[in-house]
């Protein structure tokens, strides 16, 4: 923790959920990656614009025997930069299909949904991501297992580029949104493109073998969130609090895989959509 | 100008050259891109770390008859960067090899070198490009126009990937870098491995079409640097101001352009460096 350390240390964890409230009254909770020492699995939840911290915070945790890395972090492109950095790591990817706010120092508000879903990015063995899978579940974490890492990635895709887009550049939440004459024809777009561009990155990668990521993903997505309430993405979150937004990693990188591995897709909503943000970043030079 | 803007105002700028010292007494500076309105050409000199202000920087200094983009940064990438946010201007790759550096507010030490290749991005008109390499010359700023911009980008990568990131490891100038034991040897595996990698991509992009990057280039960086004495790369210098150092424009880039583009090129000495500087970054989570 950072800047919740000592409010954590002191006070530990206070989580108000739709499935009920708790405490955690003690968590062991560190500063510095120094002070937990080697672990078996590290559950990476950084916020993407602090991916150059990957070097200097992870190996001071990593066993001799290849400690594996679970990649929970928003966007594309992760899992990959890790892997660059990290060529002898296992690596996992996840995705984590909830509604949830940090509201103030150690204190969580869980709206609605919550399971997890995680993939080997390479070579990781199955039988071991089992193990993982079972370490989340039995902490009523609800986990599966899924065979496709690129359809995985992309099926969170679909609902993150619209909506922390658009929220972001509207400064409203989910259901404001949805109300904004054009907008819902908008993500729509938006999503169609999402999907489109992540067909043909399967049909370039993995040729005939089944992508069950599909066009009618988009209205079970605009149905899940009518129901989500007055949702606040996290890029709107890290807009309002004045942090850099995860730009490059959830928008800028559908262009980027487009550009390199797909020129064919044409995606002028997301371009559209990447240079109106792009003009709203202030962020330090 | 940024925390310059004041002083350049009031005083000016002063050039301690090898070619001779001058001062320019009254510079026309602005802190905004607002206070200059439209232009015909940007040159682009910011720090690829700053990036992400692009969209916001730029457009007030746009004509409605596509102002050019001429990106005279370090690393690859930046022009891609540059078309995915502003798909309707102009852009124009350029290459700076001189050894100068900002030794104070508004003071600049240039102590070696100081020629200029651009190079059209896209479907630049070679004409224009012409008129403005006229400008540069006319300032008495000796400017190439090349024909390939791959190949005129990634002969300074040549530098740039071993020089950068090995000062700044070592936290040594050049000169001093070339004395280290085995790094003269690890210098040049790297230069190598770099040249493989632009010719790859050469290969990939232009087929039969002749690449005059070759590894002959190797022995000629090296016998360059070796008269330029003790000269400190920009990553060094960044690096010793604490500020973020251009990491995965100059360095990381050479990876990812690999996973992406060229899977059979093996970049070992780049991977050990990339791992070894990450592991030295601390910035900002």
């Amino acid at each position: 923790a950072r800047s919740d350390y000592g409010h954590i240390r002191r006070r530990g964890i206070r989580v108000e959920s739709r499935d009920g409230d708790f405490d955690l009254p003690e968590v062991a909770v560190y500063a510095q990656p120094e002070d937990i020492g080697p672990v078996d699995l590290i559950l990476i939840g950084l916020k993407t614009t602090a991916n150059h911290v990957f070097g200097r915070l992870l190996p001071p945790l990593f066993t001799p025997d290849r400690t594996a890395l679970l990649c929970l972090q928003n966007g594309i492109g992760n899992e990959e930069q890790l892997a660059r950095i990290f060529p002898d790591n296992a690596i996992i990817g996840g995705t984590a299909f909830l509604c949830s706010n940090r509201v103030g120092p150690g204190h969580i508000h869980h709206t609605d949904y919550g399971h997890v879903h995680i993939a080997a990015y390479a070579d990781f063995p199955p039988d071991r991501l089992t193990v993982f899978a079972d370490v989340l579940n039995r902490a009523h974490i609800d986990c599966t297992v899924i065979d496709d890492y690129l359809e995985m990635r992309w099926r969170k895709q679909v609902w993150n580029v619209p909506f922390n887009g658009l929220c972001t550049l509207h400064n409203q939440a989910t259901d404001a949104l949805l109300q904004i004459p054009g907008e819902s024809e908008r993500i729509e777009r938006i999503m169609h493109e999402v999907i489109t561009l992540a067909r043909a990155l399967h049909a370039r990668r993995s040729g005939n073998r089944p992508f069950h990521l599909d066009y009618d993903w988009i209205a079970e997505q605009i149905r899940r969130t009518r129901t989500m309430g007055a949702y606040l993405p996290s890029m709107l979150l890290d807009r309002r609090a004045g942090r850099p937004i995860e730009l490059e990693s959830i928008i800028g990188v559908c262009l980027r895989k487009r550009d390199t591995e797909a020129p064919e897709v044409q995606l002028p909503a997301i371009q559209e959509l990447y240079t109106q943000l792009s003009a709203t970043e202030s962020g330090p030079v």
